[in-house]
């Protein structure tokens, strides 16, 4: 069926939507008590069933490049919605390895005896149902939907248009993945239309049937999710991440974390966007820092000193300590001290990764405290904000609001806990 | 000046609200990082200021209590309304309680190292900026306010307008011990209008400087707050609180239980609402619980069967089991088996409080695991569901969403936090 077609079949999305919401609300229910081996004999079939079906996975996605290039989809468009063999290897593999983390919920996270004789403890449960929206990569279709489900909640997928065929093909194969292990029906759905109300009715909450929201994408999705949502949303607009040079900091070893930070993946919201250099060792550090970074290949543009220091340098204005490149062009700017670091950082900063380098080790642990970020780092790159690297297994993505998940969305972060009491026949007095 | 006069001052609410959001935004950041010394300095200040003041605050309140019974506010309005010497050594007393806790801020969550020789460590840090709007309990002002600056929030306090003049003289008292002990300017502000438009304001997050709404009244505030706050919301909207009474209950133990959960402070939301007792043992259970209940002075309506019991019980509707009634009146229903009783607090509940009462092991842990709740008891009565006998000290009020605070809302579900990462010159491979 073409997309128009489905389309079409499916005019009144405001009820299409609110049956999903329904069946995964009620999927949901069953979900939050089934037992982890159910659940991952689910993801391995899922993960089997990917690798038997590479072919019509292919050929989905062929259809979905044919509209792409017929449509005129810059490169790293086509380059996101891009499926191959590796890709889906890739996909495969990451639903296993999501099987092999352990399942959060159940976990006593604390247990303690009060006075009056009661037990109390707190026990990790689902969160219940989560909308993915999501763009041009197919892939999120499996990783999201599946960290869901271990989770033990039930998934509402929406793909982008460019996607659709490809998205749909790796839901079939989950879909039938869940259905071997004899998962509740619902337990991860697909929106079957592209068309945009069907956001909208995510974004109203499906009639208290949706939980979260979590948006996989540019930034005009981000934008919308989070300026329209009724239900809370786990993301981060911009990952605007700075790298401050202190006046103590060893040379060689910030010349190396500002080129990584930038440099190693320029299109991850954890790249470094901005260097601030301390200006009582400006003069020392600014040309070096400068010359490491132009010899990676990175642009960079920098205020009047640094301009000063390297006539390679271009100017910045201030929309460039706004802007996140996610390419490899920085800017830099000289600042008064830690003080004046941790201003510029709260005026232009997205609260998503900031970094120190010093060796001072009191100047360290005034930024770790001072700077409102969900992540602060000492002598180290700022491309270690992810899930992985903090131990978490797979990860949904960074959260950069002050509200039950802040920083890597693992596991853990998609689950509620509630208050189990104990007692031998307590009355309050 | 009069309410009028001041609210005729205040036209512009719009302005007026949102300079109280920068005002508060920018005390929240120095917050932060105030050591917990000063705070608490703060707060002993505060208590002392309000015995001092006693005599003006008892002279606002008579102001209000004439307007009460001028506008004719019914008998419990007015109660709720009324301050005495006792009152106000009570609020006192909370203040120096809420000093006594220990500070949240800085905790460390957890502490681990990654492979990568990374240190990673969770550290609780203040939310930032909490709206209170409530009604017509003064001491509100008192009781919130310190809980969010002993967490390290700024506050601003909207009360009702029933309250204004004695909310005004107890915050003058707060605002003093602020100053007193150098905390600063804006960390705890009140609306200084009545208008109802400045509710809405907050509601909107006045410009993204308001990072929570904790509503404290009546069902329809709380039920406005949560359809219309765009920013996260702390509440219960019902305490519809049940006791199962399981084939395998101590019946002793049962009655005790079911007369507590009602009886011992019926307005509370821990209340018990409905009674449902296991078909299995209903023959035996049924009679010497109603009877246990209409003893206490306790009114009861049930189905047919408990009707059948006893002859004083009043005919349940289907609006009863949906009631809470915060009176000493009771619904009762029989149920087939646990299955079913889950089945009625899934339909019928507010996932806020819910118990059993059993001597089967087996069945308690079902129960406790699949009601979804925020607090689940065995063999205890409801009315524990309380910040204090939670040992979290005082508390802010029982949440039932899913998000970050379930349950009590104390000092810790105030904060939020950040990840803290230590290297020696790490970059990602």
């Amino acid at each position: 069926m073409s997309i128009a077609d489905l389309n079409a079949a499916n005019d009144d999305i405001e009820a299409i939507m609110a049956d999903i919401g329904v069946r995964a609300r009620a999927a949901a229910k069953k979900l939050a008590t089934i037992p982890t081996k159910q659940k991952d004999a689910a993801l391995l079939a899922s993960a089997t069933l990917v690798r038997a079906n590479a072919g019509d996975i292919l050929e989905a996605n062929a259809k979905d490049m044919e509209v792409g290039r017929s449509k005129g989809l810059s490169a790293p468009m086509m380059d996101r919605l891009m499926l191959d063999d590796a890709r889906i290897e890739t996909i495969a593999k990451g639903i296993e390895e999501v099987a092999t983390l352990k399942d959060p919920v159940g976990d006593v996270m604390a247990d303690w005896e009060q006075p009056s004789g009661l037990n109390i403890s707190r026990i990790r449960v689902p969160l219940g149902v989560i909308g993915v929206i999501y763009e041009s990569r197919p892939n999120v279709t499996a990783d999201a939907a599946v960290l869901c489900l271990k989770a033990g909640n039930a998934a509402i997928l929406r793909g982008g248009s460019e996607s659709f065929h490809s998205s749909r093909a790796i839901f079939d194969c989950l879909e039938e993945g869940m259905t071997a292990a004899n998962l509740p029906d619902g337990a991860v759905q697909i929106v079957p239309t592209t068309d945009r109300a069907a956001v909208g009715e995510m974004l109203k909450g499906l009639d208290g049937n949706l939980d979260l929201i979590i948006p996989r994408g540019g930034r005009s999705l981000v934008e919308r999710v989070q300026n329209e949502a009724r239900v809370p949303v786990f993301a981060h607009l911009d990952g605007l991440c700075h790298v401050y040079v202190d006046r103590d900091a060893d040379l060689k070893m910030a010349q190396e974390i500002v080129v990584n930070a930038k440099m190693r993946r320029t299109a991850i919201c954890g790249a470094a966007e901005t260097v601030l250099v301390d200006k009582a060792a400006a003069d020392r550090n600014l040309r070096p820092i400068v010359a490491s970074l132009i010899e990676a290949g990175c642009e960079v543009r920098g205020d009047d000193a640094t301009q000063a220091a390297d006539g390679r340098v271009k100017p910045a204005t201030n929309q460039d300590y706004e802007t996140e490149y996610l390419d490899a062009i920085i800017s830099i700017a000289v600042v008064d001290d830690v003080k004046d670091a941790m201003r510029h950082i709260s005026e232009y900063g997205s609260d998503h990764t900031d970094c120190i380098v010093t060796e001072n080790s009191e100047t360290a642990v005034r930024f770790l405290n001072e700077v409102d970020s969900a992540i602060v780092l000492h002598n180290a790159s700022t491309q270690y904000a992810d899930g992985g690297e903090f131990g978490m297994g797979a990860e949904i993505g960074i959260a950069t609001g002050k509200f039950h998940a802040r920083g890597p969305v693992g596991l853990e972060q998609l689950t509620s806990f509630k208050y189990q009491v104990r007692g031998t026949g307590q009355t309050r007095p």
